[in-house]
């Protein structure tokens, strides 16, 4: 059974809160263990990585059978069926039309006193692209990761993909041909992620590194931020559904084990202003959980993490949302465009009941690598500037440093950094001789 | 003396890789005394606050002092010169108007199939910004944080800004007054960190912390990112000059000493075409050294991790540059913009004789946040994005759940994700019926 909840009910802000505060997932203290591997990694390279690959995945590795051979790849994508290779197509072909868009422009110009201000976007040169193996190794999460580094510019893509006994997905490795992913290793964890950071004598560095992984694959990207950019450390998938009594349950509640299949951790809820409407969800859950095929994870997850919340009305919904700051937001309402105006924290918002949020994970078009942990406060899904820098201009004419130099002295002074100070006076001085 | 290089010389790549991988700052392995500190703050609140900064800045607060109140900063900024503050207006102004032109727009469109697609930007609610106390206390720093924030829309901001024995420097407080922050508390260290992401008694948390500190600071934004959002870790300056041999000596001398004067760990550079004209600037140094007030300081830096490069031709300057990827590039050179063209990793590029790279300090525009130790490969400056989120927006026509929604299902059917595919297939079925 879930939580439900209702507005109205005195203890709602302590039941709320300790629901906001749950905490959804073991954090194993992996840092010690993840420090010595980046360490060896760093000092011993390839040889390295080989043995914790033995170790970890039961694989036996060369320096020369760290990446799959384009012989390889061939040999693994013809397995693929057509349909699976069309499907893949389109949403590629979707999730890239949607990207080019986030392209931002350059700006140049030039202000009333003669400076010439800007700024130029840039690619970063080489990323580095996690994905999970075993049981989330999705293919979706490939095109979603890569296609955007691609879109931006980024001439070298890398992957690294564990291969447990040496078993890889043939999708996972068509989608990465489909993106255009340059090389792809089959390596995995926090080595994997040293690997990418500081290169051995077989894989050159990357300058940013993107895509989930688990404990200790979030462990090595919070070390090595700083040596090289990091996208985000993810938490387990959440939604949130405002849904008023004009929907199908059995539609809201296929929603809402959608997010529960993913991960005993993962979290659904909905927020309804009909209290009725809630229980038939609910009961349509329990329904499907008789015979969903993953019903033992989406059970966990419904039963310890779901909440079904009873509100007065839209309003207290949005507000609801907005401490809640959900990574997907599905809005079944009558006038969902309303609502999102309210809505001001979400990684992605779905609206209308014909867009349920599966549509999101694949086809649609946005990126499904989104803030999960409430962290939609101040941070957006993967985009095309994940895989940009930008590099401000400016240059002075004569008037212009005439105009603004003296400024900039007098404030130099008031930090006491006297060579700032100079090297605007030296040139004031010359051209005011 | 500085180091310098030629590249026609038979060690120059041993020497070059030496000097990009120069350990430039001690970093005194701090982690374990922040995560207590946050510990005890995240437990006891105010109180713990109140204890370190009696502690560390040898000051006593109450939960009511923790905060400048208003007549403390109208008492404060009276005593500021009229001169000061027409400069920190002025340059308030100019950093306002370029930063509104980095505002992102929203788009909105549908597409071919009928599927309405697009993002919407919003503001961080709430943020709070690091300015460091004591010698590298800037105001000017104060203005580069907190108006990107304002512009973005950020509703509270708030500043800590350590005041050990109780001193606090006017300037501060005016420009934080000229940004329009909301709240400004004397507080500083781990401690500061800690308040603003978890939140005490008297200080609510935010969502975003910004600003650069020290080793403490650093360590404690590592350890809270996640719970809120952090920009970057930033490091020692540097600035790195290509010049040709028709420039004053003396003006691109006081440029480098305008970054080593920063910090004995900051690290100018000149890269010349011509060995003559980098010995010039390497005398006009010696000659400024002997007088410049934060000698010791600039001399440290120049001894330390100065380097006076020559090149064979301005290109092989632009390879350089980009192995360097510098916070600073200042490019005296007669035609800087094709140059410019060349240089894909820097922070801030300063185009021509007359932008010595104080302007960019002050009064350009640009934000003077770098990033620093080569990280401007995979990142950018302080801007209003680092203040907004994206939320992004789908929404399904049935004609577009019939276009894609088979797409999406066998997708989902192909990763083992039965729920999301029903979520697809039941909608799909009842349009069909």
């Amino acid at each position: 059974m879930p939580q439900f909840l209702d507005t109205t009910a005195a203890d709602f802000e302590t039941t709320f809160a300790a629901l906001l505060g749950a905490k959804r997932e073991d954090s194993p203290d992996v840092d010690a263990i993840v420090a010595d591997i980046i360490a060896d990694v760093r000092t011993r390279g390839d040889q390295a990585v080989i043995e914790l690959t033995a170790k970890f995945d039961r694989l036996e590795l060369a320096p020369e059978t760290l990446a799959f051979s384009a012989e390889e790849i061939a040999a693994a994508v013809a397995q693929v069926a057509p349909a699976d290779r069309a499907a893949l197509e389109l949403a590629a072909e979707r999730i890239r039309a949607y990207h080019v868009r986030q392209m931002p422009p350059n700006q140049l110009w030039t202000d009333p006193d003669g400076a010439t201000l800007g700024w130029r976007w840039g690619a970063v040169s080489a990323a580095g692209l996690y994905v999970p193996g075993g049981l989330a190794s999705y293919p979706s999460s490939v095109l979603m990761n890569a296609i955007p580094a691609k879109v931006a510019g980024v001439e070298r893509l890398a992957i690294v993909v564990p291969a447990p006994d040496g078993v890889i997905n043939p999708l996972v490795l068509l989608a990465a041909q489909i993106a255009g992913v340059d090389e792809i290793y089959r390596i995995g964890g926090a080595q994997a992620i040293a690997a990418l950071a500081y290169g051995t004598e077989t894989i050159r560095p990357v300058d940013k590194i993107t895509g989930p992984g688990n404990a200790f694959v979030a462990a090595a990207k919070r070390r090595v931020f700083g040596k090289v950019g990091i996208d985000m450390i993810a938490g387990p998938s959440e939604i949130l559904v405002i849904a008023d009594k004009d929907n199908n349950p059995d539609w809201i509640a296929l929603d809402l084990m959608s997010q529960a299949e993913h991960d005993a951790s993962a979290q659904a809820m909905l927020i309804t202003d009909d209290a009725e409407f809630g229980r038939k969800v609910a009961a349509a859950v329990d329904k499907r959980l008789e015979t969903l095929e993953r019903r033992e994870i989406a059970g966990a997850s419904w039963r310890d993490f779901g909440a079904v919340i009873t509100v007065r009305d839209l309003d207290e919904a949005a507000a609801l949302s907005n401490r809640i700051a959900p990574e997907h937001l599905e809005l079944c309402v009558a006038e969902p465009e309303a609502l999102a105006e309210l809505c001001h924290h979400a990684g992605a918002i779905f609206m209308g009941q014909f867009t349920p949020e599966a549509i999101g994970d694949y086809v649609g078009g946005p990126n499904h690598v989104l803030p999960t942990a409430r962290s939609a406060r101040f941070s957006s899904g993967l985009s095309v500037l994940d895989f940009l820098k930008r590099t401000t201009l400016s240059k002075m004419t004569p008037e212009a440093l005439n105009a603004i130099g003296p400024t900039a002295e007098r404030l130099a002074q008031s930090e006491s950094l006297e060579a700032h100070g100079l090297s605007v006076r030296a040139r004031l001085d010359q051209l005011n001789r």
